[in-house]
């Protein structure tokens, strides 16, 4: 369907911004919102919240069914399609048909190739008019790490960098605090706050001794709507191929998830010095001793939609280099640091300009005195 | 004077607008408005449009001669101190006290010591007010690169660097073309034409074989406000300090000025085949072989009011670094070349993060796909 109207562009657009309100919170499901529409007017709305919790389109009813009205003959906007599984909850196709809704309008059909279509020909077969791919791209854009899961096994990478203008992220001592402001970092905060996983290489961990937690006191608007408890840790990802780690860094002081991912069994001793809630993943690493990154992603995309990495230019690079990296955030500061300073990212000795990677810029804006860029590949899932 | 009104603010705004027409065309005199007001009305205009012809006054007094009119008991906003000497054209200070002018309105004072605040004091000797200090930041900077000669002796020293977000100008090998695209190389251009001198260094003669000219037809809309016989070339410096360069380089073929600056005379078979728009400039290198770049400037600083540095790391970071730039313009492209590209200026290898120059960000704009940002380093003149 192309022809939409102009109410069904404002309900779908409505219908994104309630799902947005998910976004911090619901991982790893999509983030999904619902408009139910009678007589051009929204008679019951949701969104998804949290997994395990009521589904988009089962808020939505709820809200509606709270004020003793029915859906019978209204319009239902979905951003994604209605599931058609029993899960932890019944099927949204079904709660629809249940609900008696005359029509639906869907955004983004489910990207699990498994069961897509499945919710929108069940809806069909019941009687009700669905028209599918209303403002696709907006609602695809929700959930572009669970889309590419769903799709291909793994998670969405953004790869993060902090540099000067010429494309410094230290001096050549390693002293870098600091280059971006204050909001450059509270940004990135939220970027922690919305990933499933955070990556970072041994190396960061040894010199900088960072906590790779998200400090909820850091993100800024976010606290004023949702609670500490709301807001996820993402699992701590360190690539330590050597199994050097000990328990003496901050990380471990943060009772949170870490995985460490090891070429090698980490020694009892120091297993047993390290805190519960570390885990281990041990991989074969590559012909130069490293942590493979293909194995890794394939392991974390099991339940993680989305990492980060924020680590230094040789693992970053790596993820670019190799073709894994799916954005780019870049957090420039008007700022030079000299040729002596380190490079952002280790890639290969391009010896033509169509060798480097192809880049999109995506998203610019200024965060506090400093630039972010999202740079994105040329990648479609 | 502080407490000026909105008309002042309104005739010295006019005035400055003028003055900014004479931006290609003036040098090396400084762009100069002027506009003269009977009962808050603009009854005569003008601004300076070249050296050697009316300064701005006396083609605003012309205006309203022209016209029959009289400048008797009228006010004139002026953005610079009128002259005070006799020099190609009678001082203006005089033309004003002629026309029985009320009221002078100065922007800014003369930036010559030695004649600063004269053609004011000729002013008020003949009974004529004079208010000082209207919108003078707006007037300054319209003669940044004059002010600085006529204070220090000294050219505007502008280093032009066109490079990617991870700042690096070149691949490895040299390749280079084309990192910014064809809205910013035109841009370029329009440095170029409203700078004196253009410096490079031999290195990139040898590689590049640049012409170094402006090319009026990539002038955009400046090409609709001026001919191209009002368009000045720069004068191109190259700074060659063993005496290589023959006339071999596309340079030569563009009949403009080139100073060719070494450290020993040329060989006398060679100098024989230079064409006649080339001059000379022998400077005892330092202990490193390079030209010395405050002596050049000095010699520059005697004809040239700014100067545009197009030129590699090595050279361009030596301005940087000696703390001889003033304005850094960057144009970066949305790319990445990798740790392996050539650094953008080569830099002390700075210890601390308070080492780096410090850098005022004065400007940033798109231009085409790339950005330009202009970097000032925190000095007054």
């Amino acid at each position: 369907m192309s022809n939409w109207s102009s109410v069904d562009i404002e309900m779908m657009s409505r219908a994104i911004k309630l799902a947005e309100k998910g976004r911090f919170t619901t991982r790893p499901n999509p983030c999904v919102g619902c408009v139910i529409v009678r007589d051009d007017h929204i008679i019951g709305e949701g969104y998804h919240q949290r997994a395990g919790q009521g589904h988009a389109e089962v808020n939505a009813l709820k809200m509606l069914y709270d004020k003793s009205q029915t859906a019978q003959g209204a319009t239902a906007y979905v951003t994604l399609e209605p599931c058609s599984h029993y899960g932890r909850t019944p099927p949204c196709a079904l709660g629809l048909i249940n609900a008696k809704v005359a029509r639906v309008v869907v955004a983004v059909t489910d990207a699990n190739p498994e069961v897509s279509g499945r919710g929108i020909a069940m809806l069909r077969e019941a009687g009700i008019q669905v028209d599918v791919g209303l403002l696709t791209d907006q609602a695809y854009a929700l959930n572009l790490g669970f889309m590419k899961r769903m799709k291909t096994g793994l998670p969405w990478v953004t790869v993060k960098v902090a540099a000067s203008l010429d494309g410094k992220t230290a001096l050549s001592n390693g002293v870098s605090k600091w280059i971006t402001g204050t909001a450059a970092r509270a940004d990135v905060q939220k970027y922690r706050a919305s990933h499933c996983a955070l990556i970072t290489g041994v190396e960061t961990v040894l010199v900088d001794d960072p906590s790779l937690h998200v400090r909820f006191e850091s993100l800024g608007e976010l606290t004023t709507r949702h609670t500490p408890d709301e807001i996820f840790q993402p699992l701590r990802v360190v690539l330590d191929s050597r199994a050097r780690l000990t328990a003496n860094q901050q990380l471990f002081s943060i009772e949170s998830p870490i995985l460490l991912v090891s070429g090698c069994d980490y020694p009892a001793h120091i297993k047993a010095t390290l805190p519960a809630h570390v885990s281990f993943l041990v991989l074969e690493c590559d012909s130069s001793g490293r942590i493979p990154l293909l194995p890794l992603l394939t392991y974390l995309g099991r339940t993680a939609n989305s990492v980060l990495v924020e680590a230094g230019a040789t693992l970053a690079g790596a993820f670019v280099s190799q073709g894994l990296a799916d954005d780019i955030v870049l957090y420039q500061a008007p700022k030079l640091l000299g040729s002596h300073g380190r490079n952002m990212l280790q890639l290969p000795d391009y010896t033509a300009m169509d060798q480097p990677p192809e880049l999109q810029l995506i998203d610019e804006r200024h965060v506090g005195q400093d630039k972010r860029y999202i740079l994105r590949y040329n990648k479609s899932y």
